[in-house]
């Protein structure tokens, strides 16, 4: 008997049906993000190990798939094994994310492309993740970028973008998160957290989706960040505020000290913007907000469904690092859609042709002629299938019923005009 | 100064401009296969390095690219090197054709497949070749399979769906060279090659285009295959017949002794179909074409254009393969689109959306006015771009228009209703 065979751990086949989902989804935000005036790009699945392990990828530089050098002797492995340099067998890794290669992109590319560049990415990337349910090695991000534009039109544009697609999917009822990394900063700093260790209170601080407020202060006050006497003042600096959080600048409800103004009138501004062209989503200040990665330097965003704990999306400024390897500064800020999450919640038109029809011939049926008609059929607009009778039909019709075909029609020997087939419906 | 950044070599970057023909060929080229009742699927880019080095791979199977295991130890890589066992050292490699992991796919799914499968792959393939001008590490083909049908039904069937496809893109003038692996092996017999050389002959006839009919001829003699004094006869017997060589068993031109007569009708049955359905593209009988991979088994075709030397695209029937995993013989047609050749070829329509327009718009203009605008003309159907005034506008806009913009309005302060706006052309 022949051995169970699967695509590699934590990877996915997809079906015809599945794979219809997945690039109907794919072609309504891609031609959404072209209508905002965003241009396509594409780079190679590869970069040179080197970039992709050059600190911009965070925890994901790890999960990175190596390309084991060409041409290798074992003698050279075997220097490499003894010099212990196990990086060194690898010259090339698979992309883990979409903005390391746009930075290299954009540093190679720099001469050609306009002063402010809005760029569409969507695209497979790969991390050897542990397998689990909904995570997957290899899955689809689709970005978008505005690059060189250092003021708050990026932002509004970037999100009521993102707005525009999630309405063009039909995705309903999603609200916006926003924060700052400067506001993140100020609320951390507040707690007597030293810089040094501001990264780490990061991350304790992402988990409060799982973990809760207490949860965090108490891993806060177990690292030694906090004294668990402040725990009760802590736990109240991260509860929420009334109003969706955009009264703190207007008087009605009092800031706290530790909320950098500055950062919050920028998001203020975000804000209004956005409630005043994409009136359906809201934006809520949430300053707790982290958004894992390292290389943020402004306002960050996150994508909530009201169903679900997870995100479905987010982004946000990041300055410093799109002109990492031009060696200036550069400023960009980029929106990043979970596709993987957002295709299951898409609703796929019932008939992507207006006409899909089966020819069930039989097996003394020329070829010329069922072609022919099959041809005849196609130019008018159909989509056509034949199949070869056979004994019982129902099973094939119902699956081709299943798969958007609408009609069948028989062809017996002797048939050669369209006009002359019986169809009948499928369903 | 900043180095030169580049993407890993014999891999490309595509820009917005070539992007946008990418995807408007691709999309071409999908459509024009579902009209005609194939499925699309995706696999994984990678399969089990085994899989991947099983021996369906021909030629291609040196030229993978292996993904290094992860989580190796220094120790655990110093023995493989010690062992010799390189290939010991990745578990995964990334496909370098679309066949292999269709044979994979098929033996994890036939379940759930019809028992007559046709399947569209379009998707991106990985050779470490040495780069060299038209040829990239990282390329996209376009494969249509027809999996479980014996009779030559697939492959008509395959020829004039290919047909249409390149009707779609506006490729005309092409021809489709036919042969079957039986008149092939007929032909190299009748030289005196034994079946142990007949891989290693096929491989010299393969060179034709490249040496010519007495290259071909003095390679075979080189070899020891052909006696240098059957060079002539050789020759001769590959050389053309009249008529597109159809009329070899219509009593008007005698068969040589070493045509497969049973083949030749099967080859003729399907050019008097696809002649009668498509007429616009030629078959041609090439008793000589050889189309490199082992694995064909009956007829296989190639797509010449009359302006390059090399083939669009080719394929044929490749029974023995697609059962391998599951160690079951099943029926297998494909032919594959060579995409890098074919989309340059292809004309992009001038106008993607009916209105592509650009905001040019004042530094003091509000944001939310901004976006309100933008906002109202995408909704009207237009594709919008906002750009800031800048002092020289002339070269941005020339950019625009040659990016497919045809109008554009400045937004001064006060602007706030579409009604309003100034439009002018772009050219």
């Amino acid at each position: 008997m022949a051995q169970t065979v699967n695509p590699p751990r934590g990877m996915r086949d997809f079906l015809p049906a599945d794979k219809a989902r997945r690039e109907h989804a794919l072609g309504v935000i891609r031609s959404s993000y072209a209508a905002q005036g965003f241009d396509e790009i594409e780079t190679p699945v590869m970069e040179d190990a080197s970039r992709l392990h050059s600190g911009l990828g965070g925890d994901n530089e790890k999960l990175a798939f190596g390309i084991l050098r060409r041409g290798l002797s074992a003698d050279a492995v075997a220097e490499f094994a003894a010099a212990g340099d196990l990086e060194g067998l690898t010259d090339l890794g698979l992309r883990f994310d979409l903005t390391v290669p746009l930075a290299r992109f954009y540093a190679t590319h720099r001469a050609a492309l306009p002063a402010v560049f809005k760029a569409i990415q969507i695209a497979p990337v790969w991390r050897a993740e542990r397998p689990q349910k909904g995570r997957y090695r290899q899955f689809v991000q689709c970005d978008i970028d505005i690059i060189g534009e250092p003021g708050m039109v990026a932002e509004i544009e970037l999100i009521t973008s993102t707005i525009a697609a999630l309405e063009a999917l039909g995705l309903t009822g999603c609200t916006i998160r926003i924060n700052h990394r400067a506001i993140l900063r100020g609320l951390i700093a507040s707690w007597g957290v030293a810089d040094a260790h501001y990264e780490r209170a990061m991350i304790t601080i992402d988990k409060e989706d799982k973990i809760g407020v207490e949860g965090v202060v108490a891993e806060l006050v177990d690292l030694g960040l906090v004294d668990e006497a402040d725990s009760a003042a802590v736990a109240e600096s991260l509860s929420g505020f009334p109003d969706d959080g955009w009264n703190l600048d207007r008087g009605v409800v009092p800031p706290p000290a530790w909320l950098d103004m500055d950062a919050y009138a920028g998001l203020h501004g975000i804000r209004d913007a956005v409630a005043a062209v994409a009136p359906g989503t809201p934006l809520v200040f949430s300053h707790n907000l982290v958004r894992g990665m390292g290389y943020y330097t402004g306002a960050i965003f996150e994508i909530q469904h009201p169903e679900f704990g997870y995100s479905l999306g987010g982004g946000g400024r990041y300055d410093g690092m799109i002109g990492r390897f031009l060696g200036t500064d550069v400023p960009a800020v980029g929106f990043s859609l979970g596709f993987e999450r957002i295709v299951d919640l898409v609703d796929v038109p019932e008939e992507q042709a207006a006409d899909a029809v089966v020819l069930v011939y039989d097996r003394d049926v020329e070829p010329t002629t069922l072609f022919r008609l099959k041809a005849a059929l196609v130019d008018s607009g159909a989509r056509v299938r034949v199949e070869k009778r056979v004994k019982n039909l129902k099973p094939l019709l119902e699956r081709l019923a299943e798969a958007g075909y609408t009609r069948f029609a028989p062809v017996a020997a002797g048939v050669t005009d369209v006009s002359t087939l019986q169809f009948r419906d499928l369903n």
